[in-house]
């Protein structure tokens, strides 16, 4: 936002606001009675000092319950990342329900409704507008610069906006709130009714063509590429000075500019407002800069879900399903035993879907994407698993907001990560002492966008083969023209070594099966989980050949990205696969096992998670309660076909 | 704080401010004039509601800058970690430098001091009071619970702070506040002459003697053990009504009191102070309580170095040692190839030692401490080593602070970790992308209580024996009765295996060792790290034996707890313990391997750290960095004896 390409003679106090974050607000209507009285009023108390008396200086807040209006344009995943911590600085301080006016580009658009949707805030109404629309009212600005077309959308902003909308505060997405935004919105009550109206008034005045018209007669000096939204606010500005109005520079404490700024902050009382125009400046480690770094990583890694504050006193402020969730949470009972497991399940995560920049592979009809997911103690599994697997990957991540900025920063930092686009991570956010396992799945899931997925685990490491082999697999077997459904079993293996060698092939995995130095997985403590694989056939079989499911069979497979989703009630450890496969097997997917697919699970400590199921009955028990309750509704969904699973449970239940 | 005991006939009004956080703040003089002009004020509007003009309600803020008294009583473990909730809300929203008076007892000082030196945040002065010498001016009334006296202490504050300090607000450890501290502190101005004096005014209206008098009176007629501060306070306002201003419900929002706190805050605009009467409130599951909940979990996981932000504008803000430390920092080049090397060793940490209860060990001349340090994904190895290790441990753990809160729940969860008292858990708050293995190990050596320590690593599990055996060993061996320095060498294997059967005697292991199903520690990868201990030698001994030094040896010892500290330069994987081995030889400890001690390092996943030291030769180079400091810094304290580290590290590059 700082003045691009030649130099202009423009002075300190037209620059302060020229830079101001907010850009709608401080432009209204021609009427210079309005405009000189409210400028000169501000100019005597530049910095908001607190010693000044109470009365004029301080415009009364909004009234309790008010509603506020901001708009943002946002484009692309960086952007989209930068607008929540924004948008966390805002909820933090505010008191009032708040209208968010969203333009967004599809990517954007795809991340922040699903955000939104799952953040289930109370009291913020969002709407989105599609960028695409507004481009061809600034297209014909010669514009060479990508997000340079995004900054211009602001100019367009009073024709799109809801013409029964007369006020909004319009934000970049790269500043920090360190107070409350109706503090901000007060100061529209200060002009009294010009600035009230001041969409309408811009509307009246003719902002559209004034605009056109200066950025036109701009474009006879100027590049095509050095123009954008603020040159012309700037062009604009210069001709019309009474349009605009300087706010005190609290509201707009940039770090880019640094003599300003300081002499800003030293002699106020308080800040409001933080502009981080450079990025790179989280980084300078002068002690002003960690000052301001500090409130912007407070927000970085704040836990959004503690913003699902709703506002005591004002009606109707609930989000979809909110209402819903909390009579469900409501009707659980804190002392039943598996009380923990029964909100586990109910819990909204928050959801930020590629979260890193992400390019969407090419429709190929028989392509493969890796589906699995993790939580921060296996993030060194990612450089591996980049290297098995070459193909597109959807992954969920199990983080808090302050690990998703760790997350980032170890992304960044890989060589390996880092160069590949077609690996897309799903952020959902911790809540709840249980792993969400199957929830996470299905995040992974949904997100995957070929028509083939392989549902791995994160600890498994694919042989090197396995993406093009799958490929020509399903392509041999011609599973996407035929009406028959079939999963793919990937035959799984261990090592217990932690350091450890791993095959070019099958027969070098043979050899290190005979060898001991590898395993069936599970082998030794959960036989049933892959004996049906039949491993002695595989360890022949020159073909694909189809298996019957048995009880508690939990082979990785590959199948249609259509295929049912998991089951989300089962969280923590334990049969979290076993019911899909059921669910796989009722719904008549043959299981073909491919004779050189094999993918190997590397050794690690044992997770939380499963260190309680093995030293707590209790945990047991509900894993039980959780069982039965499944069998009830697939013999409510499947009927009589699906007394063979619960036979099975049954007579496994016996044997143990 | 709830009034206690027999019902008391007091009305709504008088609870309310009964019942209020800030003690000593509403207690004013006796001038008719003055108090009840204000009070009258304030019931005009209890809420703090926003719609009033802006004139008389809202007093000025204080000065920019002006100092602000805080006093907080505040005694044992687990009052220390909510003291710090409080003072991370008070810290994120505060504008002006703060006085804390602290009255603690040993435990709390001990705490907290350590807390408040390691997170050196600007414009805090801190000072201690001790609550010992408080005990003889309220021990006469008779009172059997604990904690009751520690409350009693707010009715002696007039007499114990300084004469020269006029005004102070007196906080419960269980609040948190939602607003900047300096409007309650404007509150004072409010009430002019007055209440800007009240602490002399209480002095010489003759406080000591009229709650003394009170006191005695109620005591006639209640029972020893309900009697307590809030009692005393409640019956001399009751006599001296007038003595009583009430405060806007807003800055005492009480969880425990449904009623009168919900009528506050669905017509206030704004909650200023969140009173948390009892902390099971966090586990109710209705919605209001979310709301609070949410309030008090955002500090609770509040980063707190965040904190450390100055207030600009100020003077002579910085705690001591924290301007050097900023010089030191400005001094680094961040272009250097290890610059977060430098960086990382000179982060101050903010440390809080003993985070749970915790009893010293009785003093014995021969016990031994096992020190080691973690981070979140080791946390699982806890049980495991209580079960091996029976006698007392001090361990660092480094976490952020939301963590902190984790292992706070998996202890309470965990019955064999609750149970141990004798397991001291010293939390160092993450800062850095390094890990500080030698810094965690310093802060765990130096709260070792015991005359020995075993310095272990968290992956290792010690034989079952090894704690008496090693007592036993010390005693035998007569190290402390002995001139001569010597450090006992733990033998060191490793399984490979993540499920494993831990062998119950030397006899059991060798059967191990020799099976294959154990190895020396790192035999195969860093031979030289533990060839000097000689296993062969050990297989068959009988006796301690002595072994020499060599290059890249690395045991794991039992020392004298005033053994040299860890070389704090080595950060991130590698060479940590190598340097602090070699510091014992330059010292002429004596290396004494015991036949019949061993411990066995268990798998997991190699940390972030080791995957990035392998993958990177600018890791690799920054060590080796590292290596050569430290060889000048020993060649500088030792002189030529230090020549032969120096000779052997050249040696083991020059067969590199």
């Amino acid at each position: 936002m700082l003045p691009r390409g030649r130099p202009r003679a423009l002075g300190a106090a037209t620059l302060l606001l020229l830079l101001l974050v907010v850009v709608g607000f401080f432009l209204f209507g021609r009427d210079p009675e309005y405009g000189l009285r409210a400028a000169a009023t501000f100019e005597g108390d530049p910095y908001g000092s607190r010693n000044r008396s109470a009365s004029g200086l301080h415009p009364p807040l909004p009234p309790k319950c008010e509603l506020l209006h901001v708009a943002i344009v946002c484009a692309g995943h960086n952007s989209s990342r930068e607008v929540i911590t924004l948008v966390k600085s805002v909820l933090f301080y505010r008191k009032n329900p708040l209208h968010l006016h969203l333009v967004t580009d599809a990517v954007a658009r795809n991340i922040l409704e699903t955000l939104f949707r799952t953040w289930m805030v109370p009291a913020v109404v969002i709407r989105f507008y599609d960028a695409e629309e507004l481009k061809p009212l600034i297209s014909w600005i010669p514009n060479t610069h990508y997000s340079g077309l995004y900054g211009l959308m602001k100019l367009v902003l009073p024709s799109i906006l809801p013409l029964s909308l007369a006020r909004v505060i319009v934000l970049d997405t790269d500043v920090t709130f360190s107070s409350d935004i109706a503090e901000l919105w007060a100061l529209f009550a200060h002009f009294s009714g010009v600035i009230l109206l001041w969409l309408d008034r811009l509307r009246q005045t003719g902002w559209e063509q004034m605009w056109t018209l200066m950025a036109k007669r701009e474009l006879l000096t100027l590049t095509a590429t050095s123009l954008a939204d603020q040159d012309v606010f700037n062009a604009v500005i210069k001709e019309h000075p009474e349009l605009v109005h300087p706010l005190p520079c609290v509201w707009n404490v940039q770090l880019s500019d640094h003599t300003l700024a300081e002499r800003c902050y030293l002699e106020a009382a308080d800040l409001k407002v933080i502009h981080w125009n450079s990025p790179k400046k989280l980084r300078v480690k002068n002690k002003h800069a960690e000052f301001f770094r500090n409130l912007h990583l407070t927000f970085l890694g704040y836990d959004g879900k503690l913003l699902r504050r709703e506002l005591f006193g004002c009606p109707n402020q609930l989000p979809p399903g909110a209402e819903q969730l909390q009579q469900a949470l409501a009707q659980l009972d804190e002392e039943e035993p598996c009380f923990e497991f029964w909100q586990q399940q109910l819990t909204v995560h928050r959801v930020h879907i590629t979260f890193l920049p992400h390019q969407p592979p090419p429709p190929r009809p028989h392509d493969v994407t890796l589906v699995a997911q993790l939580s921060m103690d296996r993030l060194q599994m990612l450089e591996a698993l980049c290297r098995h697997w070459s193909g597109p990957m959807s992954l969920a991540l199990y983080l808090t907001d302050a690990e998703a900025q760790q997350f980032l920063h170890f992304v960044e930092t890989s060589p390996v990560l880092s160069a590949r686009k077609d690996v897309a991570y799903h952020i959902v956010y911790r809540d709840g002492p249980l792993y969400p396992v199957n929830q996470l799945r299905n995040v992974a899931l949904a997100q995957a966008l070929t028509p083939y997925v392989f549902l791995s685990d994160i600890d498994f490491l694919p042989a090197y083969s396995l993406y093009d082999y799958l490929r020509a697999s399903i392509e041999q077997l011609e599973l996407g023209s035929r009406p028959r459904k079939a999963a793919l079993v990937v035959p799984a293996f261990e090592t217990l070594h932690y350091r450890f060698s791993f095959p070019n092939s099958k027969a070098e995995l043979l050899t290190l099966l005979d060898a001991g130095s590898l395993h069936i997985f599970r082998y030794h403590e959960w036989p049933q989980g892959h004996a049906p694989t039949a491993y002695a056939h595989w360890r022949e079989a020159q073909a694909p050949y189809q298996v019957q499911w048995a009880a508690d069979y939990e082979p990785y497979v590959v199948v249609p990205r259509d295929c049912p989703r998991y089951d989300p009630r089962f969280v923590g450890f334990g049969w979290n696969k076993v019911a899909h496969i059921i669910e796989l097997d009722a719904q008549e997917y043959e299981l073909l096992v491919l004779p050189e697919a094999f993918s190997i699970h590397l050794p690690h400590a044992p997770s939380l998670d499963i260190s309680r199921f093995r030293s707590s009955p209790a945990y047991r028990d509900c894993l039980q309660a959780l069982k039965e309750e499944f069998h009830q509704d697939l013999s409510r969904r499947y009927g009589a076909a699906a007394l063979k699973y619960l036979t099975a449970l049954q007579q496994s239940q016996s044997r143990a």
